[in-house]
């Protein structure tokens, strides 16, 4: 079965996270069936390891990684094929495969241009 | 004259820079006058204070910073209000406003979550 592991790094502020479960719920309110979890690099959990666990107990076999970066630096270019070489090796039969981050799509970069256009002063 | 400010940590390989000027491009192609440029934090130019001359100096008095980051951690909440502060301090007349960070926004979420749910395997 197919999941989606959404990538981030991580901080010390747990409200840094929302963002993460602000997509899982919009995918989950798309397909109520769809496996994803996210999974941090650094100073949050899940971890990566975590967040792959966590879809492989839901029935995982081929996990598609999605960074929620804005661009692809070391923690995507580097740390990112490390850890799921891994956690290939962990669980024996997982696929995991990485596709760009999300500032590379150019429907998010749209987005953006479009919240930046329309964007009022917080608060 | 208004005028956007796109906000970033910056990095050390110039093309992490690349998602900003796309953002960039795609706002001038919806509005040829826009005023809009980068301006980053560390590690990358312009830095913030760069991208606030260039601004003023093509007529901006009235800035809001779009910071392009997908939560408000410690340099949306403390570093760039202070960096917002210093600037109208160099410049008198000059405003600014802070917009919340893009992963905030409903629709560029949304955009990620369609994005993720559509991911293929990069390269």
């Amino acid at each position: 079965m197919k999941a989606i592991l959404l990538y981030g790094h991580g901080a010390r502020n747990p409200e840094w996270a929302q963002p993460f479960h602000r997509i899982r719920d919009a995918i989950k309110a798309r397909d109520p069936r769809a496996l994803v979890e996210p999974g941090f690099l650094e100073l949050m959990r899940p971890s990566f390891d975590e967040g792959v666990n966590c879809l492989v107990e839901q029935g995982a076999t081929e996990i598609i990684v999605v960074p929620i970066f804005m661009a692809a630096g070391s923690h995507v270019k580097k740390d990112l094929p490390q850890l799921a070489a891994n956690a290939m090796d962990r669980h024996s039969g997982l696929v995991i495969e990485l596709a760009a981050p999300v500032g590379e799509a150019e429907s998010v970069l749209a987005a953006m241009a479009d919240y930046a256009m329309g964007a009022r002063p917080e608060g």
